[in-house]
């Protein structure tokens, strides 16, 4: 196991049960010796589901099937293994995911498109279905709804700590209960990093509702992440919600006033779980926050954002614990959107670097120098043309991801 | 001086003159020690010149002067200095162009707009014009015909090498010259790789034309190569064309089938020098040709080509001699092109390792790996949707490369 990254957090949280949910975690064997690499969510009848997914266009055949399953917006199970990915299999892939869902839906008393499916890990090998399908009978049976933390570690690859969050939220009143779980970017040999997250909900939220919800709050954490701006082919994010909590005010539409904790809460715990991926990027030793303001929108502000936060020269600048603002002009004007060069301000730690298109007069370097030490960096940055703002977290690059990325796969 | 790159060429190209160009090159303290970092080109009257330059938001003073300067499409003089870029300076930045260039002008007896002025260096410092001015007369006083292995010298930045290339073209029989000088991707804190190249010819070809075919050629050369996918505040290519050549057939449109052999060699001059500066990129041990077929377009195809070259995960690799196709797969999938995943076919030295989305029957790796340990490594993608085909090239990704850009400033 690598070491655990120096940006964890002190422990895993403690996470209360999800009315409607039950959990199971198991070794199978898929390619780690001595883990568990088998996750599976066992959801009750009326279970709402949401998704987003990568936008490859070599979406792995369990991302083909969970979209299709998507359409009826209802699931009963979601079945996660780590140590492969069963992305650019063909048709083995294909009937390896059937496979594994209609097992499923045998065991958990529902149909084959109501069973989610997702895989990490190693991409273009021979999908390991008979090992997972001969693990799911006692995975079934050892359901429970406490096994948050085990849940969390079986869908791990090479992560250095499972991550996890939890948030109450009140629907007109009545408190329900959200958790999540998530894996980030570990790579795998010969893999690239995959983002799985998977988010539970006790509320009674009907599934197109939930979809906007996810969709949205998906815009603002999980796609306002970067670790090395590469996409894989498996990134997954499911949203259940069970309605087996306390009964609340019915919803019906996503602007109902009475969501509006539910899904301030819900973008909460997305972004707390999208900055623990962050926090265990390959080979981070800085978190870097990057507020961007003064955008043509939202969206161009988080794209100027992501253009900061994947700019290998900004990220080694970070990694060098150096006040290289010069850099971050660069990676606005690269970024494609809107922004006036002459209007430009920077911040970094609070201080600001450059006004009006130039460095401040005076500039004194040493507290922004102070600031590059800590682990937690942060970078405002407004382009001058309008009201959009976002944020983006990144981390350095590193040696570290130099040293895991270029070994020869064992 | 950093250790010459291993994959520089043996030596500078022996250069001819270019009838109508003079250069000469001095050392006027801008920031480097005992080292030229101030170049002149002196035109004859009648010379067209063409530029292409930097897309970024935040171009540098230089480009905006050059983008105004090209309007008439003539020239007489090109300054260029290392040490120092003269971007984010605001109107100081603007100033110090406008007098080099006047300066200039007096020396060569010409308007002001008829000098062409590229920076690169440090970002953000007050722009050295006094330096510069004050060399510009006994530069004038020195130029030479053949003073292009100096020029190409006092260009470099963190470069490794001098880069340099020539070309004989026929229009309609009668034989003219194309010499081009380019710097490449050297860091220097606090700034970023920046590409620069000045290409001179002496056949006769009018500005409109000349700008149509540094626009194509710049395309499939300059515009096809990454070192890390960031893209410089002053990334300037500059075409002049004197006419003191020997008399050739008069072009007057870019399709004349007489500029045939002009274009061909002008583009391959110019992929001789991108591929110098990918030669030369920050840390780099490994040339990688990226060869995509099959794409919807060629500017598609080109895309998808630069989504693998700047992918970390495919450069560190590269870097590791790993021959991890499957980075590959997600890279085409993340390019935003369409691509067909189940007819995805990838070469990798030659050897077919994935055919119709998936690893090829009894795939041997054993020649992949062999290739991988080369310092020339090919992949080749055809992504089956359309006929689109374009070349891209770029490099590995080091721990030379970290080392280089996490440095603090001295």
């Amino acid at each position: 196991m690598p070491e655990r990254s120096p940006l964890a957090p002190a422990h895993f949280p403690q996470m209360p049960p999800v009315a409607g949910v039950r959990l199971a975690a198991t070794a199978c064997g898929i390619r780690y010796k001595g883990r568990t690499d088998l996750m599976l969510a066992l959801l009750d009848p009326g279970t709402a589901v949401a998704g987003v997914f990568t936008r490859s266009a070599m979406a792995s055949a369990p991302v083909d099937w969970c979209r299709a399953g998507l359409k009826k917006g209802r699931g009963r199970a979601i079945v996660v293994n780590s140590g492969n990915s069963n992305a650019f299999t063909g048709r083995r892939g294909r009937e390896s995911v059937r496979r594994t869902a209609q097992t499923t839906a045998r065991l958990a008393g529902c149909r084959p498109e109501e069973v989610f499916v997702a895989s990490t890990g190693v991409i273009g090998e021979p999908p390991p279905a008979d090992k997972i399908i001969a693990a799911l009978p006692a995975l079934r049976n050892s359901a429970t709804a406490t096994a948050w933390n085990p849940a969390a570690d079986a869908i791990m690859t090479t992560d250095t700590f499972p991550k996890g969050a939890t948030r109450t939220a009140s629907i007109a009143g009545t408190k329900v209960v959200i958790n999540g779980i998530a894996k980030g970017s570990g790579m795998i040999a010969p893999d690239m990093a995959t983002m799985l997250a998977f988010v539970f909900t006790d509320a009674a939220i009907p599934p197109r509702v939930l979809q906007s919800l996810l969709t949205q709050a998906n815009a603002r954490t999980f796609n306002a992440i970067t670790v090395d701006g590469d996409t894989s082919t498996s990134d997954t994010v499911i949203l259940a919600a069970t309605g087996k909590g306390p009964k609340h005010r019915k919803v019906t539409r996503v602007g109902d006033p009475h969501l509006r904790d539910f899904r301030a809460k819900l973008e909460d715990l997305m972004q707390d779980l999208a900055k623990q991926i962050v926090r265990d990027g390959e080979g981070a030793q800085k978190l870097v926050t990057i507020n961007v303001a003064g955008a043509a929108s939202e969206a161009a502000a988080r794209k100027i954002g992501l253009a900061i936060g994947n700019s290998p020269l900004v990220k080694t600048a970070v990694a060098g614990e150096d006040a290289n603002w010069g850099r971050i002009v660069m990676a606005v004007g690269k970024s494609g959107e809107k922004a006036n060069r002459d209007k430009l301000k920077i911040r970094i730690g609070g201080v600001v670097v450059a006004r009006n298109g130039a460095v401040v007069p005076g500039y004194d370097e040493a507290p922004v120098a102070a600031h590059m030490k800590t682990r937690d960096i942060v970078i405002d940055v407004d382009v001058g043309i309008g009201k959009g703002r976002a944020t983006v977290w990144t981390c350095d690059l590193t040696h570290g991801y130099i040293a895991i990325n270029a070994e020869y796969r064992s």
